[in-house]
């Protein structure tokens, strides 16, 4: 379950990203709709660059896209081209310099750059920089990718983003902006998501297909791993990759988690796939019991799938308030337990006297968890069994999904299934296996990053602690 | 479709009350998170006023609960018992005069209210209070109330109370906080919702019983019609009517839209209501289709009932954006279609293909159906079944469901189904019967409030244009 | 020393009241500069009611005139007649339910009004109101001022003013708003202000003639004692006071400190009388010395006034920060010594080796008047004589200045001049005299209440506790 | 009159710098009130930085002093050293990303600057720095200079600053920051004033000596043109400078009206030298008048000169509203009068019927100096001398005072004194000579920058248009 709620436990830096080539056309409203689609994938800041008349001009604020942008604010960036960008993280530093898009001058103009992904040599390509004389405001690594670009760019712009390919290692999808054409570029693993969409007139580039949909943009393809994209006046271009990855690496926990459903991703609908991992869940997992019930909204196509594998009957058990923001006032200590009360409520009448089988995501900390599982007890329910559509997470991600307080995972910290069953109280708990999970994509399943469950991580991380910025 | 983008075109004036008694342990507090488990009953104000040492300390703003209020200001909200208040209004007078509770002095002391509902006799009201020498800083009904209830007490409180019931026509469930006890008052015919919950130590008073089950009270009964509690150190007691009623008058749109899904209004489940409304509209409206899906959330359960009842499979074609704030730029003409995509995403590979059976609450101006049926179209949709779970909304609301603006009603202004399933654009339209709603309520059903459908109004309305208050 | 930094010490429930009456004219703009003029009467708060076809409009808020409005409200206060008021308050209980114009709908229409004053016998009238079954939002006597009018107006408006002067005790000066006519109220005292101007097409109403001329108005003449003005389409008419005073009682305070200096009240220019005032102090206080150095900017004309008439040289050997906000950064107590530097500079070139003639209006704590003397001391001046232009403060003022914290008077709790002198390390000290203030006026001496300075008060104060209103 | 409501029409990039070192004392505190007392410099934004334990901290806003910080911000910049900046800016783009200081992390570590002043070839250096791939977030000389310096400064920083001053044309004066040191830098001509101040166990570098005054430092003396200080654990020490001016070409018109009264520059007080002025003014400019009296308060210390030295008494003619902020509503076209009203109020009963000679220090535009002749005409000046206490400015300022407007300055676009004088509607008018105006600085007359008066550019522009930055 990695609801708002329980996001300042585990993920950060978290990126949605976008890039909207329409001459003619109102982009700024245009790239601020897509962000409004986008916004699951990052909730503190929000920033939309606008080309025009050889200049680019930037607004980001701290919030969410409807706080940051106004009528007003949009009207001012008038122009032929945009990108965009959502920003989430969890650390204490959620400062506006680490608001995105950054937007600076160089030798032969300006530009504008919009990032998702970690950099994992960062602190080697730091070093290099600074040998050259190179400052930096910020502490993210995407400052230092436009350092990069910057550097490599005393040519022209394209050949910059070339070389700068050749060094970075990591995880990428950009969109860049300068003032004559729109860039879209994604790491030759394809750890993020990027695709194309197609407009009457004009192009979207958007981290995920539901961006497209809300514009009115029909999915074209997605940026291949490695690929260059340029987008100008003469059209869409795809440029030659400047080095081929050995293999892909399309991250396995946007489906799981954190992509919308009404995603298509690398040409599987994520809706979907959540709800085959319910079936497969089923397949794995049979337990008599009397009714399936999701934790809204993480757990809900899963919880779905294994109703029809099983035949249990689906059942709304836990009702969620919608009106819960991302902050609300933290109780003291005495009243800390209404915290997961104001979220979501047991229905009494559906659940009383039940064999319930709770289907969720995957587990965290288990606090709100064994929370849940209490209400459950409490209004009468019978036997609750959990079931989680991941396995457990026992790796860190490198590549853009923060899980380092690996301390507080509770699949971490405790030796057995057995005995994490027994801390959230539940009668019986099952995860996923790793098979069953990549078995969902088919003879794809290679293609995909699995290392938070396996540590098999595509690009060796030498050191982990260079990842502390500050 | 009542939903939050809808909410501009249509309701008004709803709100919610609460009232906590607990000495000892943290009233603003256990208020506040009522509060949040009401502010689905509005969203332009909140408020809180507390009982401490004689007197009553207030706060209260403009915005959602969870913007209104901070831990500091909670803080200094200390006292032994509480009531609080949200509210809506669709009028551009979003202004704080306006917003509740209502503190004022009287001649023996402090008195707080916190009012749901409407007087349909307030200018007459307000004529008699004129004629005191009453002056009034707000074109609020409450104000009016308070005035009444200060003139009627200048022996005691209790007294003062039950003169006033018999001035008051309409609509009002009260929380009113004195410096020694809390009240609970609620008019004879019982139009809107109003629960008594124990707590340890404690008792709280609410609009929805979901309030109680977020504090962790468990629900006791519901307030009757024309009836006053009165809560203080010797425990809670019932004061006898001052008025009988000759009806009872439970809002039926109470359960077809405006309360949350979990709570338990005079005796009923509104989910199970809700859901046996969609199975009513199953027997009601055969229909040879491939599936129903929902109008999320206000046609969810109503969808499912008809799955269940029809047999055909649910599935969720519409995929709703959870980061739709309640206020978002409007976009230029040009884009306007943009915003209903931007909250709801149609699921091409669930709908493509398909006759569809979309289930939704209601029907207000039809613009927003209009879009959708069109983007299912758009995925590929063959047949579009719209069905309605309440019948035609054909009369205005005078006792707290604003629904004045008739004009811009569709069921007003066309003159047949036909008219408005072909200004829809659907294939098929159908409204659930009203004695097909009704019946829902099995014997109960004359214990209900249908006006705004029958016309038939509990309470005579002389004059309408007195309700234009301002 | 009664300057900014001072403020929070002694002075509370100081205003300024304006109206406007100008058809045709931008009234909300006149009365907003009128209120930019009468800022230094109150810095708390500020309003602005304007009366337009059957309606009054209202805009208030907390902060200074600047910060309160802009020029959209600006633009929406449209209307044919104006009043306004700025509001300052020590106490903690700063709040928007105390900021006026108070506007009210009352039997036979709407009324705003704007007080600057206190009521003495506020008890009593409340009292009186509450057995008629009023209520109160808030505990200023201005909200009982507005009931007893609204009770007494059941015929008309003019009688309810005349008949509220019979029952009222106290200082008032008022502008009332009706939706056909501006009055003007003065006590029959005339404790408080209240002048009359001329427009071109227009009238104006103001607590000081300072507003008149930012407004480009011309003087005509003080509103007086007990009367009673009406301006509507037939011009401007004086309605007989309904009660004459036995004696006049002006507020010296008001010469002395309150009072704007360019501004000329009951026949006096302010300026005037405080370089008079200087003056008379050279004349009572004789004393070898080498400079003149008034405390910027409270003692500036007497110091002025002082060197005219002794023939010692003036300087500015105190130079002021024009930056300093009404509200900075409480320094910790190492550094609170900090604070007075921040505002005041000593200019060593000029006072380093010489006797100084420091001149203040008054002096409230001492405290800012021992550092200054300590900081003169640092760049070497010889010898401070601190000269005051007012007498010993040893009574409270009920009459509109608020004295109350009387225990935190130097005056108060050191038993002589001499003791006071040491405390705040001067050489010598020197008080004016009463005699010698009083003078300056000459023959109106006996129209002026001195009350702070002789505890001789016009109106007896029964039960000063009655004054704690909360 | 070069006064807060004219500020909009000429001055700019106008700013306020100051370092304090002081291990174990409250070095934010320090700085705050530091900057409090240089608020005159620069009122659109204010930042301090803080070296601590390896790191620096900033917090930069838009607005005063008193506005950006408060105690809780405060609290969290603790340090052993900090730097502090207050910038002002005409120009429309008044954006927190030209707020200052600048903090940046380079290769050695990190590093702080705050500026005041122009770089004159910032083009030349920027075309350098992006030949080396640098990069640029702002449009201000201020990032070029941080730049620059980390160019240099691959070895250590003290050496970087060295090298930066010979490639660096133009006016600077700079407080730096790094993790152990605090440097002062003032440019080879001095143009910008910066002086060294000593407190108990500490330093402070300041613009002007009167924000040591504030703080309790007392003023050591000014750092030298050219001249590098670095003050850390081992004291303060003086490196050499890497070149010395051939001329020093102190700003003369900090002297006529940017700098504080209260403080000593280069050895000169300020209010003294603005006395002489006034002096020399009336040993220029002899007339039969009755009063003298001063524009306030940019033209008081002059008058005080004029007065002391013709014998004509001093008066204060004009009250200044002491409540004017920086920005007030723009009255519509009809009342655009009243603005200089709402700012000063002639005194009728101390000019009616005079010979008055008004004292300023400069005039810009005239329209304000116009309407207060008329002003004074209105209340009976019979005739009025209007006297400045500098010459004509005639030429654009490139070392920090932005004059670069000169089509707005009516001494550039009216062919002779006689037709300013018409234009202003006074009876006479007189510029103070150039001659006369350094004369006042004796033997020193030929170290001051006096290019604003007679074109006499110390450092050569070879192209003004190189400083349109954006």
């Amino acid at each position: 379950m990695f609801d708002e709620v329980m996001r300042e436990d585990k993920l950060s830096e978290e990126c949605g990203v976008i890039g909207v080539y329409a001459p003619g056309k109102d982009v700024a409203h245009i790239t601020y709709f897509g962000l409004y689609a986008l916004q699951h994938r990052g909730q503190e800041s929000a920033g939309i660059a606008v080309a025009n008349d050889g200049k680019i001009n930037l607004y980001k604020g701290m919030g969410l896209v409807a706080d940051v942008f106004n009528e007003d604010v949009l009207k001012d960036l008038d122009g032929f081209a945009a990108i965009g960008h959502v920003r989430y993280s969890t650390t204490g530093s959620s400062e506006i310099v680490n608001a995105q898009p950054l937007v600076f001058r160089h030798k032969s103009g300006m530009l504008g750059l919009a990032h998702n992904g970690n950099i994992t040599n960062v602190s080697v390509l730091r070093d290099m920089l600074y040998s050259h004389g190179a400052i930096f405001q910020s502490t993210t690594d995407s400052e230092v990718l436009v350092n990069l670009i910057a550097h490599h760019s005393r040519r022209d712009i394209e050949s910059g983003i070339k070389k700068a390919m050749i060094d970075i290692e990591g995880a990428y999808s950009l969109t860049i902006l300068t003032t004559d054409a729109l860039y879209a570029v994604r790491d030759p693993y394809g750890f993020r998501p990027l695709c194309i969409g197609k407009m009457d007139d004009g192009w979207v580039i958007a981290s995920e297909s539901c961006a497209l949909d809300t514009i009115g943009a029909k999915l074209v393809r997605d940026v291949e791993p490695g690929e260059i994209i340029r987008i100008d006046e003469s059209g869409l271009v795809s440029i030659a990759p400047s080095e081929n990855a050995k293999r892909r690496a399309f991250c396995v926990f946007e489906y799981i988690y954190f992509a919308r459903p009404d995603s298509i991703i690398d040409g599987f609908h994520v809706n979907q796939v959540r709800r085959e991992m319910g079936r497969q869940l089923a397949r794995e997992f049979k337990v008599d019991a009397d009714i399936v019930i999701p934790v809204p909204d993480s757990g809900t196509a899963a919880a779905r799938g294994y109703a029809q594998q099983s035949g249990i009957p689906f059942e709304e058990g836990l009702m969620k308030n919608r009106y819960i923001g991302r902050t609300f006032i933290q109780p003291n200590q005495k009243m800390r337990d209404l915290a997961v009360r104001l979220k979501l409520n047991p229905m009494r009448e559906v659940l009383a006297g039940k064999r319930v089988i709770m289907v969720d995501d995957s587990l965290v900390r288990g606090t709100t968890s064994k929370k849940i599982v209490q209400m459950l007890r409490d209004v009468g329910v019978k036997e609750v069994y959990l079931c989680l559509s991941s396995p457990p997470v026992v790796g860190s991600c490198y590549y853009g999904i923060d899980t380092s307080n690996r301390k507080e995972l509770i699949a971490a910290t405790k030796s057995s299934v057995e005995e994490i069953c027994k801390e959230v109280g539940a009668d019986k708990l099952y995860y996923l296996s790793l098979k069953g999970l990549l078995n969902v994509f088919g003879k794809s399943s290679k293609d995909f990053c699995s290392a938070c469950f396996d540590r098999k991580y595509p690009i060796p991380v030498y050191d982990v602690n260079k990842f502390s910025l500050e």
